[in-house]
């Protein structure tokens, strides 16, 4: 579940027979070899998806070109996806999302760059320092919070946004201008205890696994697609506190899950769904 | 999480200081020695949950009789419960979790001895018969549905009804004969996806796991107790069919975990929750 | 993970530049679509490995020659392996593995049929019986045991040999006899506690988890490629017992997982590893 | 399984009739309220050990004075042991375990204080000073290496110390100075693959979980009580190189878990073994 290949190919595209077929006839008259090939037909949606590792290495315009040629109209091709990406992180109070981050970025291991970390809150500001990763606080209780906030993404252009416990909603319109690049982790095994306070909901349910889920963020709360998702066991002796913190490290794990898919090129999206090939 | 022991008592009464002292006292005073001893105390409810097993043995009328001069008015005291207790099963077409039961039954390795299966179809009533174990067929469609479920039950006075796959809702003033004697198995990760369908909706929210929840019911639906839950990966390529198919392994799991620990008396219920001592 | 599909095409061979081309194109040739496509290159071994399930149909044989043309010579090739295969079980004296798999049968959702059981002792004959499924008592202590086993294996002609906790140990010879057909459960989490009583190791070494392991035989004791292994928690409130009464659940749902995987053709050999299509 | 309470009595010694009578009789007559209680009788050792946490709050050597009248000879007492714990870590190049310690150390939710890292290379000096924590280089290659690191660690006092991926094998003597007190992470899944390259030996017999132990180290290489333990599947899909990667997540998992059990004061370890009190 790791690149071992010089090349990624993507395609996404309206299911019709013999696809896999002239794709890779034309990546066999490249000299390509095919080193994983993951394909996946959503019969529901008659939708094709697939992601290619290859060795040895061919112009990639020329191989788009020649794809173009061949599949279907609208069909959505990305050839050689920056392996370094560039993100930003939306960030409250809580640390324990955001320091996993910071750790990874610092050693190279993230498969990304933290470009800058807004905060509206400047509780996490000395820690971004610390690692000589930019801060930038912005209040949510000033006028203008939502657009500081745009001002900012749009000037970093990172490829994803990050919300690392960032507690605030952000707005359909200001959603609608990332479609599929915004990622969340809400700390709930979806759609169980959507909303606010999922710990306190999940004590008083008394129910015996709490989770997380990451997913990228729609306009609809916390109903997005979701990418991953993880539970851990409670039990009679947990209170409401004792599961924030139990939950924490769950959080942590399926941001961390959540984020290395992605950076590495395996989630495809689709209306309110994902297609991940780990 | 076995039995190993000669006595076991079970305790929940109002919380008060010196509960574990008073208890532990009267024990060694009998002269039994405590090899296993589980205690919760529920603050928010101030409620005192204790579970014991005992080496040697002394008389359990006696032993009650000490304990309720110094626990709390209306303590629920229980010595040596049952170590073979009787159940009946309701059933509708879906043979899984059945199966697994007439196997474990027919083996003695249940804990409790399947005294009769009641089905609201004939799908069942073979493998039942197998088994050498009666099987009564009841259809949904009679008039007196209920009560003749109800007349089979009084007469054969079982400690637990299980609803293994039963797929028709209980009324509420049947539920309310037998509080906490009724285990449910739900196929879904309440409380998500409760109500019908849930795999359906499992699809269609594209989660990436699922699970299922085993729970006494009450006379809200889904909303009992829970005593187990458990959950198993699934992804893009599970169709809604495929989901059902792969929940049906992990409800057996769930259920069979709920049946060993409440015919173990590991389960205590107090208001809308239990305290498991696994 | 289930069928959907047609046909279902198994190819394994050494590998070489634009297999996934020639094969994909064959199949766009004679008109049909590929629905789920799983490929495997093995690096280290320079092995190709693919699983399709396509929908229309075409003539197998016709299928077959066209890709002989194209693959590397000695390539493996299998088009619509049987869906309904057939096995024999080899039993001892626990029932766990056993009654699973009789439940399933019966109510033919296994994938396969269980032609006969044969067992070392008698048992678990009863339980065979009451499902109508034939079993042959063959004592360890005749001396022919072996060439008995062998004798009724032949005249079966099973698929597969399925051993659910059969307790003795195959020679050589006969293991030779069927090379990747032979699928044993394991009480550990192989390679830890290899050999005889590991639950009784596991306990002395104090581990917190135990598991179980499926895998195919191999003239190597406990060493055959892994087909599938799971694990639960223990502590130290479990006696030696109590792990083997905990590890009955895993080991039935580790080799029904096994089953399901290679009845459902998910499974390749080579030399001492599997690479399974999940 | 956190802390909610007011004094913490842990008691380990050997087993009679009538311990728990005796300690709850003390704590009752002292006006403490017991909050949780958990106790175990290793019925093979004949061996008692109990983990009170009780309200209310008393002179804690007066209680000790009690309890030593009552309790067994040579009885392991301890009332209130240290919230605040100091532990020094070794490491050696891989940064993932140290990351998450100092992210936890510098938020104050580790439950120690990080006093000093000792590395036998400078490879994460850095990110140790980033967080203002000493780091203290000390070569293997130097004659007095174990002499220095002792000397460091004699000066520095620690309740523990962490091998957070230190890649050198400690002599017995020195373990020998530090019984129950140094905690290890191996990167397998113990006692499989035990001594070097877990994941090459892993990788080579095609596994299908790996796994990470985190132990107390004895003068056993690899041997010692096993506090915790987790695992994660893997595939065919994985490179030896893969499951260093996806290892590294789980041994971070597993040893922030063990050293939460530890620190919070739920571990007991008797000769090989541990019993944790989650």
């Amino acid at each position: 579940m790791y690149f071992h290949a010089a090349m990624i190919i993507l395609i996404q595209s309206k299911d019709q027979i013999g696809l896999v077929a002239v794709i890779s006839g034309i990546l066999a008259k490249a000299g390509l070899n095919i080193v994983s090939l993951r394909e996946h037909v959503d019969k529901v949606e008659n939708r094709f998806f697939m992601r290619i590792e290859a060795e040895n290495e061919t112009d990639p315009v020329l191989l788009e070109t020649s794809m173009r040629q061949v599949l279907p109209e609208k069909a959505l091709i990305t050839i050689n996806p920056k392996q370094q990406k560039k993100i930003v992180l939306l960030v409250t109070k809580e640390y324990h999302c955001l320091g996993d981050i910071l750790i990874r970025n610092y050693f190279s291991t993230l498969g990304a760059e933290v470009q800058t970390v807004i905060g509206n809150h400047t509780t996490l500001e000395d820690v971004c320092k610390r690692f000589g990763v930019p801060f930038v606080y912005i209040s949510h209780e000033e006028e203008q919070f939502e657009a500081k906030i745009m001002e900012q993404i749009v000037a970093l252009d990172p490829d994803y946004i990050v919300l690392a416990k960032f507690m605030r909603i952000l707005s359909p319109a200001f959603v609608a201008k990332f479609p599929a690049r915004i990622i969340n982790i809400h700390h709930s095994f979806l759609p169980a205890f959507a909303g606010a306070q999922p710990y306190k909901q999940a004590f008083e349910r008394g129910v015996k696994l709490i989770g997380a889920t990451s997913h990228f963020v729609t306009d609809q709360l916390d109903e997005g697609p979701i990418i991953a998702q993880q539970v851990i066991p409670v039990n009679h002796s947990f209170t409401a506190a004792d599961m924030v913190k139990a939950g924490k490290d769950i959080e942590v794990s399926v941001l961390a899950k959540a984020l290395r898919l992605v950076l590495n090129d395996r989630v495809f999206v689709y209306r309110n769904k994902t297609v991940v090939f780990e």
